[in-house]
């Protein structure tokens, strides 16, 4: 089967905002399977912040994506072709399948998909890692009460809009912070937030004071920075600071800006905690069951913004940190 | 009785450094006693980091001192007249007395101490707030388990060195961070701490690497800034970090340094936690009864510097922000 591939490998790692000519877009032959083997026809892929980070030198929780290596991501597809007795012919499966058209495994680390349960795109938003990102950061990591006030950034983006709504099924006040005014108006009138902070046209701060009059129980933040410090500023005794992310500073080329008001959490009795959701992959399954039955309940939308042909990667990334992305950002393989 | 009372108020905010004429020395005729009250004469008062972020104008987790105010202090005195049934005349009692020689009090927030268990500067140092922060810091805030390896900056100073004593007496072992050899030496040989690193003469981050192979489980801080920064380097996973003060911070004029590694919280799953000693008001009995048995069985000494003569305050206190003292710092009020 002379079946060709294509794919996206690092070529080089990107100063400041990544660019077209930090990666290699590649062609392959597809190899031949060995017994236990199979290839799946890639459909869609998961674009994430967290993949800006794969693309530094500094090892963190996981190590670099190397120089001329495939880019990493996770993917969902379909098996096309198999020597595996555990995955036939036709089945769905995601996993860490990269940025490309095929992916030949030796059936480990793939998590079969039942399409019958919710459209496929769900399985890398609201049932996939993004979903178990917001479930666990917010419920295991925040510890929400009934009538606390939960505080997200990036409330219009993809882990920050499940936060939202799984605070609300929980009983808590859900406050969302977006840029721009129709960002603002999706998260409120869409996704059920209590209400909406535009970073763009608001002294984010002093909005947060308006809006959280009893002071922040839980604050989510996936963009570091600012606003980190803005919620720093606004928090109630004994908050939880949830860190999923820092998107503001993934791409800068200085410093980190640490939160200069730290000490805050002295000041407040209050804990921040890094959380990572590969540390509850036993729970995802469970998880997933709670989650499928917000969303059959009509408590929980699930939303992406999809957009089609595998080259157009580079560009289509970057949608992420120009925070143009309305939901959770998903590469479809095919162009039409 | 035409008693004399001297005294120290804030005569202006300090901009950097504290420097002698942010303070007013003032005289003033201590008034008669009503009923229910009792003089106070003030034998020792404790000299705090603390007390520079009670100079600033904005509000903490306490009101600030108000310019023409007595400056705020935890002190130790003995009753020398007295219209309260409660407290007669020769008993010894700390609380909030200010830097000055006498206090008129109604009776409300003091603590009757008993000379016969220890000498008298020990209930301002281990057997009062400083040991109450040192064990609720470690012990609830850190949680620390037999085998966790224990950091601690300003291991010198008060606070610091109480908690490494605690740690080893759990079971941990014990990393201080001072300034300079002979503090280093004092750390090791007189308190009993596994190592010291030398942050005058040593790469704080790179020490901590070989002292701590397995990654530091809490770091208890005292200092904030780079030191903060190091230690974030170098967390193991799942790690406590304990804010309960930042020393390096008080005195800044421009923004504060927030750890522009904080993201470290993320991929070691750790945990960033405010203390604040006031919380544990009920249990300050028990915890002192303890460190009173640890202290009699040797495990655990109590060292003060201590400083004659009141009106030496405005440069005795800045010892502190010199790193020139060794445990804690107290004024003792007759200069003789």
């Amino acid at each position: 089967m002379a079946l060709v591939n294509h794919r996206f490998t690092l070529a080089s790692r990107p100063v400041g905002m990544p660019k077209r000519s930090d990666f290699a877009y590649e062609e392959e032959t597809v190899r031949e399977l060995r017994e236990g083997e199979l290839l799946i026809r890639v459909l869609f892929i998961s674009l994430d912040p967290a993949m800006r980070g794969w693309m530094k030198e500094s090892r963190s929780y996981v190590p670099p994506v190397a120089i001329g290596e495939l880019m990493r991501a996770l993917a969902l597809g379909q098996v096309v072709a198999s020597k595996n007795s555990l995955f036939a012919v036709g089945k769905h499966v995601s996993g860490n399948f990269g940025v490309q058209q095929y992916f030949v495994s030796e059936g480990r680390g793939l998590i079969e998909v039942d399409p019958g349960v919710a459209p496929l795109p769900t399985f890398l938003n609201i049932l996939g890692m993004t979903g178990m990102t917001a479930y666990f950061g917010l419920l295991e990591t925040g510890q929400p009460q009934p009538g606390d006030t939960v505080v997200v950034s990036s409330a219009g983006g993809a882990v920050g809009g499940v936060v939202g709504q799984i605070a609300k099924i929980k009983g808590c006040k859900a406050v969302g912070i977006a840029g721009g005014a129709d960002k603002c108006r999706y998260v409120v009138a869409e996704l059920g937030f209590d209400a909406a902070i535009d970073y763009k046209s608001e002294d984010v701060a002093e909005a947060l004071r308006k809006s959280c009059p009893q002071g922040i129980n839980i604050y989510f933040d996936n963009v570091g920075g600012d606003i980190l410090e803005a919620a720093l500023a606004n928090l109630a005794r004994g908050a939880r600071v949830v860190i999923c992310g820092a998107i503001s500073q993934y791409n800068v080329t200085g410093p980190v800006q640490g939160p200069r008001n730290y000490l805050s959490l002295l000041v407040h009795r209050a804990t921040m905690k890094g959380m990572l959701v590969f540390d509850y992959a036993d729970r995802y399954a469970q998880a997933a069951r709670e989650m499928a039955g917000w969303m059959a309940a009509g408590q929980l939308k699930s939303r992406e913004d999809i957009v089609a042909g595998l080259e157009t990667f580079p560009d289509t990334f970057l949608k992420l940190f120009k925070g143009e992305n309305r939901g959770k950002l998903l590469l479809k393989v095919d162009a039409d």
